[in-house]
């Protein structure tokens, strides 16, 4: 693609909250003469075909009728928040027709992670499981963290979400105990732990403890701590609104336009690797 | 007592961390002329007997020799922070010679706690799980926030201790969480949940989430957390010496001089109910 | 008013942010059978006159047509979030005809405020600097907090707000300030200290320090410490969204009715005095 | 230095709080092989001359003598925080003697730096303002995170002492925004807020904020807050006792042994350029 060209964005589950939000965020690339909206996706049968995209998005018309299929569409990536058979069939139509594809949709088993995974053979795919610029750069802090002060520290993990959040830990805390288990050459799954209740006895070091919290309104907070003897690093992240994964999720859109077909994430996009 | 009188202390357990830092805080009581060290107390057997207390708390020769049982102390008020069989003996000798007694031990079973508590039938005893004046405070701060937000809000109880504690969630935690559920007419024992793993379904109203975290040197850190659409308020008592819980041994200590015999907490010497 | 009728609540400055942020809340009690939206005023000259203020508000139509003056509304109650001369002229109409209100304005010099608040010799008048439960509940909490912990204790004031907030620190910290100073009979205006830097010699008990972050788009975000030698006390609000304050007020306008003249505040409507 | 041997260090200002936690650092290399104490320096005229080193910093006798000066002790690195003066003294001393040294001295002038630094011409040279592991790499994630989010953020530094610190921000707190501003070419000097009151208008995005908070014992807090629209970053640092501080000292001295003459920092000796 040359410079200054638009990149032209479709968006499946467009009349869920993460599709309206993701309308914003490219509405906002709009601004910058970086991208436009070109496609909004809806299941066949919701009542919103037809419909003005910009006015449902709640950003004013902008002439752009919802469509129930991605044939009906015209685009040069796709970005697909919806859930795992959806994004495999879209994955799937993607690396057939040679259209980039941006996924953040989760809950895949790993069998379907593979497979989503796959359209990367054919297609430039950016998959994350969450797609801030802050919560990447944490996750390269967090490398640089457990390597430095290694098996000299207790390592744990905090996060906190609102009350409607059906799974816990969050998959960002899963992530980033898998950064740091990677980093110290620890398998997560043997040294994970999720709740302590009652005789616990003392801490083992090589242990990476996971502790959630439920309540309110919070979009979402991460705090990673190191602790010794004398002295703690905590290193936090904290998410005041979705927006923020949504234009990390565009950028990504934007960053994959001209690149070869492959498997990327959003630490490729931001050039953290 | 007439005021100015000094008051006699005893501690048991003096060969112990705690023991020790009990000494020094009564040795701040002596210096403004309240209370002074008149009884260090060891197990049989132990290489302490006979040695000078002052100068194994670390403060300097006091002429006092260390002994291995209560007879042999004089004091008015004794301070007990050992094992629940240890102060179960100890108190019934308090009760028996009319002496006070103050108990920070923790660990009893339900039975040897009522026991435990018998002992105030004959002479004042005090009994806490926790003797900061912050913590006491904080046990009247979560009763009135409990009280004015009821149940618009999710309530979450974080708390972090040293790698070496063997237990979970603290006896601090399980305080405040009974202060809360008291206020609210909730039972603890029904709504508390310890840790959140995999597809736990969205939060439930009434429940009280506990969430630990162990590592480094914390000497004890509990936040609580009220958590509203908008907004959320948060009580925090972080704790970075063992002296705050011994000063706030010895005020009840010299407290309990004078009065009737009773059960007592730190919330009646801190006049906080 | 007998209970179950529903209050007609009018907002001024309806095109502003905080305008349609009230009419959400309005709308929230309206659900409950609790009020309803009767009014909304802008300046004269306004492009939305005439307009339906629903569809302003982004909550659909509701066929109340947006007015330029108090005078073409029909009310019981009315919630004003202005300028200080607006809210002197809003408030002399009220005194006049009856109606009460609802005051949010920040700003006034120390003369303005008494004659705003002088409405209340008139009519039922609420003013209050932050209309959240929360930091209203915060203002008890710090008062039993200094009650309890007096002279013993560093008490310090940090808040965070957005970046494009343009005064420091923010009203609600010197509230809580004054909360504090009043309790333990000091004269904030002697003990405040605003910033430190250089040689400023060791602390001085009395002095009550406040400390402001301004970045992003944090709301509003307080915390007070209480620090004493080996623990320390903490109370935070944060606040996610204008909508908690918002509510507060609409909370405010419903209970004022069927009050006698007088100048109320929050703490009077959360019955904590 | 062959592997296995043993590096004798010198302390000076040992009657001093920081000289004995020194002592402690040294210990504990001690019982690693590493490191033993050999010299014990006090000023000419202190009581403590004579007096056994072991016993004098409450390790249990030792056997070694504190003396007066560093001709009268044996050493192959001194490790020094005292005073700008002494220091100066005791660097052209280890210079002209070919002694490697650590410093921690604060206080200096601008002037008094350069010739201190000046001794790492004739013998290697450890400096820094703050010698724990984790406050230096806590820069080098700063260093990070700045040169990630750039422009796209709002920069500010919170940290909190102890009542008896004299002086504000801490010298860590401004190292810290020195490695901020140098990674992203502003000059400190100019961009720097040390405090906010009245009317501050808008927040300019260059500045960098430094807020402080002083009371209780309170060892020492940093967090810088990174702050973008949707999303912050926080990396804070806790120390918890001086003992982090001393450690990271007698680590630069073992670490020293060997090396060419040459000015060196913490970061240098944590392989962290």
């Amino acid at each position: 693609m040359s410079a200054g060209t638009t990149v032209n964005i479709a968006i499946t589950g467009f009349g869920g909250r993460m599709g309206r939000v993701l309308a914003e965020a490219v509405s906002f690339a709009e601004q910058e003469g970086k991208a436009k909206l070109s496609g909004a996706i809806v299941r066949p049968g919701s009542s919103l075909v037809g419909a003005d995209a910009g006015e449902v998005a709640g950003l004013g018309r902008n002439g752009l009728a919802i469509v129930d299929s991605l044939e009906k569409a015209e685009f040069d990536v796709l970005i697909d928040f919806t859930s795992p058979q959806a994004t495999l069939d879209n994955a799937a139509y993607c690396a057939e027709h040679g259209k980039a594809i941006v996924i953040g949709t989760t809950g895949f088993t790993a069998e379907e992670r593979a497979q989503m995974l796959s359209a990367g053979d054919k297609t430039p795919l950016c998959f994350a499981t969450n797609f801030s610029t802050g919560v990447n750069l944490c996750f390269n802090l967090l490398e640089t963290a457990a390597r430095v002060l290694g098996d000299d520290v207790d390592i744990e993990i905090v996060e906190a979400h609102h009350r409607h959040k059906v799974d816990a830990p969050s998959g960002t805390a899963l992530s980033m105990g898998e950064v740091i288990a990677d980093t110290l050459g620890r398998d997560l799954s043997k040294v994970a732990v999720y709740g302590r209740e009652g005789q616990t006895g003392a801490r083992e070091r090589e242990t990476i403890g996971f502790a959630t919290v439920r309540g309110g309104d919070v979009v979402g907070e991460h705090t990673v701590s190191f602790l010794a003897d004398g002295e703690r690093i905590e290193i936090t992240h904290k998410a005041s609104s979705r927006l923020a994964f949504a234009r990390g999720a565009v950028r990504a859109a934007i960053w994959l336009i001209g690149r070869d077909a492959g498997q990327y994430d959003m630490r490729d996009v931001l050039a953290l690797k």
